[in-house]
């Protein structure tokens, strides 16, 4: 019997529009090579700041197309989108319910991280709001009071935090970023080139003189 | 008669490696939805001032990814390369005599512009040093002393200048950059939603009932 193919690691943030259209063809990619995704909710503002990095919202010109690049590649891959009102927003509340059930209730995990990104993306549910939050929890089935002494606890701030600084140990700039048998993909962008990587292991150098 | 399709702007600059994989698809992509190319050599350095903007290879962390990024792409679309030394290099001596081609020999410009991307991320021919880009005039058939009377003119310079603020002034940002009917489209990873961009002029909206 063949070894099981290691898990494709999907870095991820509940506020990144890129992500959250990742989120909706990752697990369907790697469903088709034999692969797994391991979710890895994390906050752009701690990677952002450990690599001297912005927002591209946050440069005025590049603001204006990003904007625009969202919906279009909202379009593009066929994922329902509605730039949320205010954006982008805090999400370590979300973050930390994600971890707590990756910890307990692994299977779970997925689950709810998509079930915020699609509220927060198409509904315009606020995660930075306790009560929006909760509210979503009682949805997904956790007990609104038990959600909100998870992500106030300091067990799962601690969690979060460990989780964010390993990211940047590991070159973890941006969101989504992905990591296939060691080879870093960042961007919604990079989907063509995982799926040939998936599909072949590598790519065929081309020579000069083949121009 | 059915009018001409207007053709699609294309912003590069000479040493950015994004922009070399992207000349290299842009015309056949453009001609088999029957529109031409209309080449713009711009700056990087004078966008990326314009706003608040740096390279991805000047942030330590981003600059690993990278460059590593690069040689992928370039195997993704079977383009040879390979990352010169020194990387970036100053441009605007061949981007000046790509603009007075442009204006005076206008079939010349795109052949120039692609001779000398080629010259310098498969042969490492340094486009910033007088003597390489002596060389490489001589090659394409213009006389190296014209070459040279042309990039230090202030004629040459003046018109480099007022297509960069022109750029500027258009939103562009960045490189490679493509304009098609007036939608905008920043990066070589763009190539697919342009493409679907001139099959159907636009893309379907989901509905989050859809999901």
């Amino acid at each position: 019997m063949a070894s099981p193919r290691p898990p494709i690691d999907f870095y991820f943030d509940f506020s990144s529009p890129y992500s959250y259209f990742a989120s909706e063809w990752i697990e369907a990619l790697a469903a088709r090579h034999g692969r797994t995704v391991h979710w890895k909710a994390i906050l752009l503002g701690v990677t952002f700041q450990a690599a001297g990095l912005k927002s591209p919202v946050s440069h005025p010109i590049k603001r204006e197309y990003t904007l625009h690049d969202f919906e279009r590649s909202a379009r593009f891959a066929g994922v329902p989108y509605r730039l949320p009102e205010p954006f982008p927003i805090s999400t370590q509340n979300a973050a930390r319910i994600f971890w707590w059930l990756a910890d307990g209730r692994p299977a779970s995990a997925a689950p709810w991280a998509r079930h915020c990104l699609r509220a927060y993306f198409t509904r315009n549910v606020n995660l930075a709001e306790a009560a929006a939050l909760r509210g979503l929890a009682a949805e997904f089935g956790i007990d609104a009071d038990e959600a909100e002494a998870v992500w106030t606890s300091p067990q799962a701030k601690a969690r979060l935090r460990q989780v964010c600084d390993d990211a940047v140990l590991h070159g973890i700039f941006g969101a989504p970023f992905f990591v296939v048998d060691g080879e870093p993909f960042w961007g919604n962008d990079r989907r063509a080139q995982i799926e040939r990587w998936l599909d072949g292991g590598s790519f065929q150098a081309t020579a000069p003189s083949d121009l």
